[in-house]
């Protein structure tokens, strides 16, 4: 399918809860599967689960805290994958784009270095909201 | 009006408090109001509300907790409806859907008969961004 | 560029701690920057945090209460504009309009005059989603 064919989905990630991350990693991985491209921008809380190790700490938020341990052994039972592992699986798709919030940065004091590999770029919320604009589906997560 | 003419809303619930069920359900019953397609895509949170008698014992997030007694109080002072009659009473309309995730079914071990029965269909995440793809407005709650 | 020609945002304030305000405000400043038309309708904690003298007090969600104190600090440090300051900046955009949910104010009890003069009109949610059914973003915050 030609580029100009193809649906589009533009997500804010601002979440950097389990639940959340899971949601936009799910969403993402039926996109692309679906020959959509998926773009996905990471701010706030989202933004500072992209800081390396942050990720694999990212538990469930203070509402439902009580059931981080229940959830986690249930998805290790029937071997779902982490966010991470989902994260990395996405990055063979040319479809996906991951997008890291640089106002965010400078109010979290988060360097590019801190950043793991798989974001492609760094970028203000112009970038996002010309992406979005041009979406056939936005989220806000 | 024409199915095909019609406005269409598509929103993805992934909260499942009573703050977020009743944004949902008093956009959707706007929505419809105003003869538009509303299908609602109940997600981690919002499925587990999905479960017999657990929409009647939802009540506010952590960060507002101290609050839900007062605010329980008020809706019923001004007989506002819970959000599972809100539920009832959108499901006599035609142009609303409900689905229910079957990933996070297996992920929080729910079985369709512990479903409630306004459930219109079980269905994956291509079911959503497929009626995404064409909705006016999109939204994730 | 003509009214027609612009692109829209419009956005559902529903969060009301400073995370979700400054995601809606950066959205929206730069939204206005990039000639677009950006409305933004507060409901539930966002309509609360329209009330005087609340949004100067907003803080961070449960999940992240152990973080406010050092991020005030690093906002300061930075000199960065506080999110009531950032309102009042859009403001001086004709681009910009704010709307608070009149059936939240029902249920909370918030009468109009305690609401911050910068709200341009009380609305239901029908006035939110005739503008978001032509808007190209929505998004829920």
């Amino acid at each position: 399918m030609s580029k100009s064919d193809r649906k589009k989905l533009a997500i804010v990630v601002q979440g950097g809860t389990m639940d959340k991350l899971y949601c936009a990693f799910i969403l993402s991985s039926t996109a692309v599967a679906m020959d959509m491209e998926t773009h996905l921008y990471f701010t706030f809380w989202g933004l500072n689960a992209l800081v390396k190790g942050a990720m694999e700490k990212a538990g469930l938020p203070a509402t439902y805290k009580h059931l981080e341990e229940q959830m986690k052994k249930n998805i290790k039972r029937i071997n779902y994958p982490t966010p991470y592992e989902m994260l990395k699986r996405l990055k063979q798709s040319e479809l996906f784009k991951i997008y890291a919030c640089s106002p965010t940065m400078q109010m979290f004091n988060v360097k590019q270095e801190n950043l793991i590999p798989e974001v492609d770029e760094i970028a203000g919320a112009a970038t996002f909201l010309e992406i979005a604009a041009k979406a056939d589906i936005t989220l806000f997560i």
